[in-house]
């Protein structure tokens, strides 16, 4: 049998009422029946395209993604990092954290939704930060025995975690940018 | 009834049984009961002292807290910091995430145990930090409009949380030490 390939329409489809599916009833209770329903496809299909319920969720979160790191380049690392703010919005944004927030609990019970979200979302975005630091040592910007380079990912980890555990508010552009003005940028330096 | 106070050995033997259950079944496995047989008291005692499982739990987790930060003022904000670290010990720290780790999946179920959590541990600890880093504006160490001020918490639970899921290995002093002269330090200008 040829295996078909889904239009990238019907793909972004696909992937949008997975999201939708995620947020109304969480990963555990998210089944492939009620994806194939939802979609009007079949199960058969969901499982030739996309091998199991993690990977289809974590490529679902991926394609919601407004922007993806490794695709930013403006020449300093101040507009990499407003780069990335300027293609959020704050409403995507605290969509996409509750529904990250739910997953992170799912992780626990599910190593294969860990291993997916591993290699398709977090391993990807940690190579395209790190291409976007080298660059801005590269231009001088950030001296290259600087201690936080490596430390990057556990500040913007922090930002996150942080946000609603001590604040009790949601990520919004505003405050990642006074995180980063504030706490990012002077342990780099910059 | 005289409502009978536990000795503090008695209290101490009460919460190293409760830590010890929790590492082996969990928080939501874990029940008065088995509390109570584990260490040969009754169930009526355990309620009149500790009110409820959650709060049982959480002064368990305190009670085991090598050092709160209040307790913390060696007359400079690195030699506090080094103090912290000083009195933990890297065994000791790898349960206590553990535990802590477990406890947060937890709280996603049990809104009275997120609710302890915020008032006997996070909530003491956020005032004892502050007034640390109060002194260390006093002292002329931070300049007192620094932004970085009101981001430690989140630098620090960043740490936390990125260490395992970036670096899949458990926090230690090593690190911790590394991670505040590489990105604490210099973001609060020391």
């Amino acid at each position: 049998m040829a295996r078909t390939r889904l239009t990238p329409e019907r793909e972004h489809e696909l992937y949008t009422a997975v999201l939708d599916l995620l947020g109304e009833v969480g990963y555990e209770a998210l089944t492939m029946d009620a994806v194939a329903a939802r979609t009007r496809s079949s199960k058969a299909t969901l499982y030739r395209q996309w091998g199991s319920k993690a990977e289809l969720v974590v490529r679902a979160l991926r394609n919601d993604k407004p922007v993806h790191l490794a695709e930013i380049d403006t020449g300093t690392l101040r507009g990499d990092f407003l780069a990335v703010l300027g293609r959020s919005d704050d409403c995507r944004m605290e969509k996409n954290s509750a529904l990250l927030r739910g997953l992170s609990h799912a992780v626990h019970d599910n190593p294969d939704l860990f291993q997916a979200l591993r290699e398709l979302l977090i391993e990807p975005e940690m190579t395209g930060l790190q291409l976007l630091l080298e660059r801005a040592v590269e231009r001088g910007e950030v001296r290259p025995d600087n201690p936080a380079l490596s430390y990057v990912p556990h500040m913007m980890i922090g930002a996150f975690a942080a946000r609603e555990l001590i604040d009790e508010r949601p990520v919004d552009r505003a405050f990642l940018l006074d995180y980063a003005e504030s706490v990012v940028f002077p342990a780099l330096g910059v």
